[in-house]
């Protein structure tokens, strides 16, 4: 048996998305613009149309004059039709946000984390306390989550909920939905940031529409997801876009992962704290415990001209680039998006130096077809794509009627067992 | 309208590749085999079966008992139904092979290129005479030529039929196709050795029946042909795969790209004996303008225990296993295969020495996922994959008709226009 089949499934699947997808995007709307939209014939939006509407994840809502026509149905998303929750666990922080089914965020919560507060019990309690609060906030009932999407940083085992390796706090193979299944009674699907921010683009940011785009994840830690032939590419085993653990210096900086000269230690906030700290030791950028506070504090010193802050972001942007130009030569994609708190704070005056790198190390034709644009997302791109997972996991659970559960759903009844 | 719909026709397309690849690979066959080697349906393959029939490119071979059953049909690949000629341009000769449809090579001609004898006139006199030979030698009617794909090194337009640009040979922007289209009446489709060598892998190597696989090229220039889920990867304009042009050093070597540090100045023919010139100048391993014999002479020291010889390869290997890594740890494919001249001469003893290098390198979820093998092809990859673009041209011709031929198709009537 061919393990590469594409199927008429996995097609009606990714229609189903892309017509959603519209109907998120533009609401309301008609099948016929649907059709226009997406590239679908009217037949197949009609019977996609139909799906989603007994899914109650759209809705009816009248009808427009067509010209002399018959009067054209009108579809928008059912806001109140279920609510998605999205969990971002960060290395300092735990963020929960409850989305209608519009994606637009109705509560969040946010846990601090603590230096050292990182075995899996005290995150999975944050986790449980922020998503308590995330409904009792947007008072709905739970019945109506549809899901929770969980990112949890670094390599993960999607179909069996477990972090294989958290490299920031040494985590081996913890069962983390099993943990969180303890607490947390909705179907839980399990990924990681690299994954989440490119689905968020992928459904409603940059990459929308786009056959071929790198989400380049710049935090603590450092990735890329990766959009290709028009969907997620997550490799055989669901690690690709490990970006952050290529070699950029060979011979370079010793990195957590045990190789030398990673582009995360240069590009993510540790590398560039260090940075910071091997130019200018006494600083007042420099927050020695803190990377937020730094770069922010890099971000203002940009802002204000001083000659320490626009040079660390220079380097950056150095080093940046010619890993950017690393994807767009290997892969040729038609856009790069920067995205997550780093490439945020830093924003338009990375955003331009990068450019600047990524053109001296790139070829040009890879480089003339690549676009390169800081995520356009104005809200935690992390959570937003976790909830999107969530979403996907509803709609594949559809397609699989009447059989059993979509395999990465969990909750505290199945973990009992 | 999306760009990234996938419509049944690429699945249609996709479907009739696998049945043939699978044809090719066992004849004779019946549907019912066919059916459960591919995991399609017995009716679409006996449609598709039914369409390569209708092509000639199959041909019924009579019938199977099948246990008290009615007897099966079987079918096999009709190698006198057409001659397919795969052209592969390199920096130092041109190589043309005339094969079957079952493609096995009936004839081959091989002309050197001397040292700066590069422009481009000079090249397609090389190839036509080439065809010529081929075509004569095999003794087949030009009508039975279904077509020539052409494989020549660097960034080329497909659609254009254009070397947008030669980095060995400096050309840019050359129309190599209208060029070769005054000497060759064939339909004509052109590539570079990177998607070559991966297509070839696709359908008849390593890379069969794999979902994700990386094909890295080692000669002259280097590169890295991308099967993505379980179709080659192009990037949005042709160009993916560049990852020669990846920085591995950060401002180490100067590469012709202009760029600094490139994994090809490290591991391509010249790189390799730039290092042993700067190891040992005066060693009798070096020939100093002939690339094949230095090589040779490598794999000959390194099977007699020259410790040069085998510090060399070693240093090779180190430089492959960081660069291979980062393809490992970014894709996270199912396997990684050693292809071209470099690696084939150098063959078990450098792919062991890569196979740890990678290891040291990568994480090891990604790691654990990937095979790393030399290429089982035993003739030239890149003259199989280009006849292999040739056929998969005949294949999608099909499937428009009574559209138009295929873009890529040229012929002298098309080019005299």
């Amino acid at each position: 048996m061919s393990s590469v089949k594409r199927t008429s499934r996995d097609i009606r699947t990714a229609n189903r998305y892309e017509v959603l997808r519209q109907i998120i995007a533009e609401s309301p709307t008609s099948r016929q613009e649907l059709a226009a939209a997406t590239g679908l014939s009217l037949a197949t939006v009609a019977t996609l149309v139909g799906e989603l509407l007994d899914l109650r994840l759209i809705t009816e809502v009248g009808f427009e004059d067509s010209a002399g026509g018959r009067p054209r149905g009108l579809v928008a998303v059912n806001t109140t039709g279920g609510a998605l929750i999205g969990v971002d666990i960060a290395e300092t922080y735990v963020r929960v946000e409850l989305f209608d089914l519009a994606l637009n965020v109705l509560a969040r919560a946010d846990e601090d984390m603590r230096p050292g507060e990182s075995r899996p019990e005290q995150v999975v309690g944050h986790v449980a306390a922020a998503v308590g609060s995330v409904v009792t906030q947007a008072g709905v009932e739970g019945a109506r989550v549809l899901g929770v999407g969980v990112s949890v940083p670094g390599q993960v085992d999607r179909e069996g909920g477990v972090s294989e390796y958290a490299p920031n706090w040494d985590w081996h193979d913890v069962p983390l939905l099993d943990l969180l299944a303890e607490h947390i009674a909705y179907p839980l699907y399990l990924d990681n940031p690299l994954r989440a921010c490119a689905v968020a683009e992928l459904w409603f940011g940059a990459a929308r529409g786009r056959g071929d785009a790198v989400v380049v994840n710049l935090g603590t830690g450092v990735g890329a997801g990766l959009v290709l032939g028009g969907g997620l590419h997550r490799g055989v085993s669901n690690s690709a876009g490990e970006w952050g653990h290529t070699t950029l210096v060979l011979d370079g900086r010793l990195c957590h992962c045990g190789n030398h000269g990673c582009v995360e230690t240069y590009v993510g906030a540790p590398g560039i704290m260090l940075h910071l700290r091997e130019l200018a030791p006494q600083s007042t950028l420099l927050h020695p415990e803190d990377q937020t506070a730094t770069i922010d504090a890099l971000a203002r010193g940009v802002a204000d001209g001083d000659p320490v802050a626009l040079k660390v972001v220079r380097d950056t942007a150095r080093y940046l680039g010619a890993g950017i130009a690393d994807l767009v030569n290997l892969l040729n994609p038609e856009v790069v998006v920067l995205s997550s708190w780093v490439a945020a704070t830093l924003g338009e005056p990375l955003l331009a130096e990068v450019r600047q790198a990524v053109a001296r190390h790139s070829l040009r034709r890879p480089l003339d077809a690549a676009e390169i644009v800081l995520s356009p997302i104005p809200t935690d791109p992390v959570c937003l794509g976790a909830a999107t997972f969530a979403l996907e996991g509803a709609l594949s659970s559809f397609s699989q009627r009447p059989a059993r559960r979509a395999v990465p759903a969990r909750s505290r009844t199945a973990s009992a067992s």
